[in-house]
């Protein structure tokens, strides 16, 4: 592997632990948790992993001689910034314990588990991804831990490598199963431990006791660094409305943290808009009122964020939707007798009145890519739907509208942008590369200390990383019954982005200013060896949720 | 302006100067020059400001005592990081020649010397700019200084505002213009001195004495961080091919400087594309046999390169494009009747042969662009033309083909991207903040030495800043006679890719093991206060024309 001079360097760096983490440790039993609802359905589910306490370490002046552990270890789901540092904190936590303690890396995502591939993780492998971005050095998938099938065939290679534990990181999820998989082997008395590590760029797996989850500090720095520079680009030309999609389907958390950082002109927030109700006319209407006031002050040029799951957050569009896939399921056969030329007219057919007027109120583009397009479970794609530039297309059409009657009198022409990529497997910032290794650090003392069904938690993250706290957080304590694919199921409870909450209600103060005036702030690229105001700041959506 | 926690750490970067421009600098002549071809015809064209000899400034124990001088400054075309860099370092340069000399900034680019635009720069401007990206100091504009009214209506605004010198900071195109208005100026005895700044992120305005236009090094840094992050998540999900399409219409440089830092599966260089006398399914085929190579090996993942001009790099197509070109200005009144549905046939109908198989071969989407959307000189808008998702659409076409067949065994989904608008108006590297700082600060030196037409040249920049050499070059030096809009001109020769230069021969040298391996390297974030191998590197393009 040819490594860059940046990597080389970055090699070098040593990540910051908790206080209570760098020496002797001993573990402190809190209160006795609850499910955040549901109690009694999930304590059904979880008899053997519900009500446990939270737990807490404390340096210790103590040494405690520890058996050595052999620990398997899976990356799960979308890469997110830091994953490797979680797997170097496992293991020096691991060697810390006992230098003969082994650890395994299971190959490709849980179905390294199922299949039973994997590598030994040594010295020499680790020392090779200290501090560098991506899941690369075993790999991620999106198999789902569900079945007990799966749940045996693991059990018998954790029996052949002797492994005492499993650490599962993945975002809400993969920690589900991972809790799932852990009452099941306690149930059975297997003898092998599952912890959690809260990881997902989104930032909607998150509560009190796990107050941000990993990769998401340093993804939404990416996505800042570009959307920075193409505020400057705008504010340099001054002819383009640059609209920028950002990742994250189910919450919205990306999007606003950008937002904080760059204070563009327009913010779509997908959590507000269901709040409100809104239309897709609502937000076409919203911007393109933005768009003409500043062409009113002669701008004709600005920056507009949208989620990636926008779409679906439109109480209307999410109706239609739903529908769509029913129907759909529901006249599967017929509806593939069709001739494409036919199809968008037999589904309008088969809606309900009031969907069937949302459906024809779509652009063709997206109507289109409703009907016809769809994955291999035979629900429609929306995360295929273009929503810069349907959003662009839309507003410029209305602002043709108004200029007809006078309302609008500037220009609009447009670039469009989606930013997801760029960022899941980027080098960790300072913050995500102590967070992650303390994390991994963290899991190691929760297998030590004979712990399972917990998620490592960190917290006290806005203050210097001596002053972070660490322990456990028992994942049933984060769970809630939800309906999915038409079951009730036991599922962590996803955090969006809350409109009384302290990052929301900060931007929805600043937001009219940032709209007519040219606010831009330019935060540049992550930097790794410069002052601390400038490489050791956590995200504004942690410091403002702590009020700060 | 609120400032990033970066942009203030930033602010008090001191910019390095070559060792010759640090204090007392004396001119030296060099020998006279000749244009690179046409001497003749440029020799007629600028009578005053051809022949005139390469200069070089030294390092001078003798304090010479200089009168003060009022300069203009221009910003041309598209934006370039360090930009800003330029004029701090011009208004230093300028003070330093005379601390009662005058800087104006004229606004939104060349019409703002016509229109009479303009504001004086004061230190406390100029000190709010320095070592940021962007132009909105003062702005830009694409406006071109042709016509001999333009002309005169700046000498207007430099006679009332005493203005002795103006400096244009472009690309090509406005330099070339910047020699005219020289020319025009002295041939009128106007006593305006006009000199030339070389930028461009698209690296095409390049010689022996321009080693590198600004902004290229920190454009290719910034896409090159996010290429890397993409070619990591690539490699940790194993499951898309990325295309990627860069900023550069006619040149590949950026391309190629890319594919240097981050050694992807496959680049493609429009030069190459061209010399070779590629056809568009030459390209496809090339990309789907790489495909398929890595796909018999179990890589269903890579990453493509392409530069923006591609289309117009292949030759069957730019032929095509030109005859459409013709053939629309010619019948456009007719065109103008046509039905939207007949559009297509009626361009079948009117083209040659050859060129009509050649648009009737290509996908629906890009001949309805072709022949549909045009700009508003007439000319189809091969901008437009989305090439990064066409490719990626034909080769999973062609693939789709020949798993029929038995030739592919593989999967073959894709992703796309285009960078562009992410790094014009990123903060400058440390390269460009002290190369475009040398490059404004040797303009007041060329400006205190009377000279007028030509371009302030630093060189030698592979070493450290203050072995680097200052001088100026006359525009005229670098001129050629070519073809623009069916006339014969003067304009700078635009350097294109070499194919038997360094940077293309190294890539050449390379390119078959990095696209069947997984050579990926990451070159993350552009760094500012780190180790010098890592913060001050030039681009691989310059290190390798010089043989590094």
């Amino acid at each position: 592997m040819k490594k860059s001079s940046l990597q080389i360097a970055r090699a070098a760096y040593e990540p910051k632990l908790p206080a209570a983490l760098k020496g002797n440790v001993v573990l402190k039993n809190g209160a006795d948790t609850q499910s955040v609802a549901d109690q009694n359905d999930i304590k059904n589910l979880f008899p053997n992993t519900y009500g446990m306490p939270m737990v807490t370490f404390e340096a210790s002046a103590e040494k405690v001689n520890m058996p050595a552990v052999n620990v398997g270890v899976i990356l799960s789901g979308g890469q997110a910034p830091g994953g490797h540092n979680v797997i170097s904190g496992l293991f020096d936590g691991l060697k810390k314990i006992n230098p003969n303690s082994k650890l395994y890396g299971f190959l490709g995502g849980p179905s390294g588990l199922v299949d039973h591939k994997y590598v030994e993780l040594t010295a020499e492998i680790v020392d090779e991804y200290r501090n560098t971005g991506g899941f690369d050095i075993i790999g991620s998938g999106r198999t789902k831990l569900e079945e007990v099938e799966q749940f045996d065939k693991g059990l018998e290679i954790c029996k052949k490598l002797n492994i005492n534990a499993i650490v599962i990181i993945g975002g809400d999820d993969s920690n589900t199963n991972a809790c799932v998989l852990a009452e099941y082997y306690l149930a059975k008395k297997a003898g092998v431990q599952v912890i959690g590590c809260p990881k997902t760029i989104d930032g909607d797996l998150k509560n009190e006791m796990i107050e941000t989850s990993f990769g998401f500090d340093t993804a939404t720095k990416v996505y800042s660094e570009v959307i920075g520079n193409i505020e400057r680009d705008a504010n340099s030309a001054k002819k383009y409305w640059h609209f920028i999609k950002l990742m994250g389907r189910s919450a919205s958390h990306v999007t606003l943290e950008c937002a904080l950082q760059t204070q563009p002109n327009i913010t779509i927030v997908g959590e507000e808009v269901e709040a409100k109700n809104q239309s897709l006319d609502d937000i076409v209407t919203y911007i393109a009122q933005a768009v003409a006031n500043r062409a009113a002050k002669g701008l004709n040029f600005g920056i507009v964020l949208v989620p990636e799951g926008l779409i679906e957050f439109i109480p209307a569009i999410k109706k239609l939707i739903a529908e769509l896939n029913d129907m759909l399921a529901a006249n599967q056969a017929e509806f593939d007798t069709i001739a494409d030329d036919k199809k968008i007219d037999y589904v309008v057919s088969k809606l309900s009145a009031e969907n069937a007027a949302i459906f024809k109120s779509l652009p063709t583009g997206v109507s289109r890519q409703l009907a016809l397009e769809r994955d291999p479970h035979g629900n429609v794609q929306v995360s295929l739907i273009e929503t810069e530039q349907l959003l662009a297309d839309m507003v410029a059409k209305k602002l043709a509208e108004w200029k007809k009657d006078g309302k609008f009198v500037g220009k609009f022409a447009t670039q469009h942008h989606f930013f997801g990529y760029e960022g899941r497997c980027a080098a960790p910032s300072n913050f995500d590369a102590d967070y992650c290794y303390s994390l991994g650090y963290n899991a190691s003392m929760l297998i030590g200390s004979g712990k399972t069904g917990y998620m490592s938690s960190i917290r006290n993250t806005t203050k210097p990383a001596d002053q972070w706290l660490a322990g456990g957080i028992p994942i049933t304590a984060m769970m809630n019954m939800e309906k999915r694919n038409g079951k009730m199921k036991p599922v962590i409870q996803k955090a969006l982005v809350k409109l009384d909450g302290g990052p929301f209600k900060y931007f929805a103060s600043k937001r009219d200013e940032w709209a007519i005036e040219t606010a831009f702030v330019y935060p540049g690229p992550i930097q790794y060896f410069g002052p601390t105001e400038v490489c050791d700041q956590p995200t504004k959506t942690l410091k403002l949720e702590k009020g700060e």
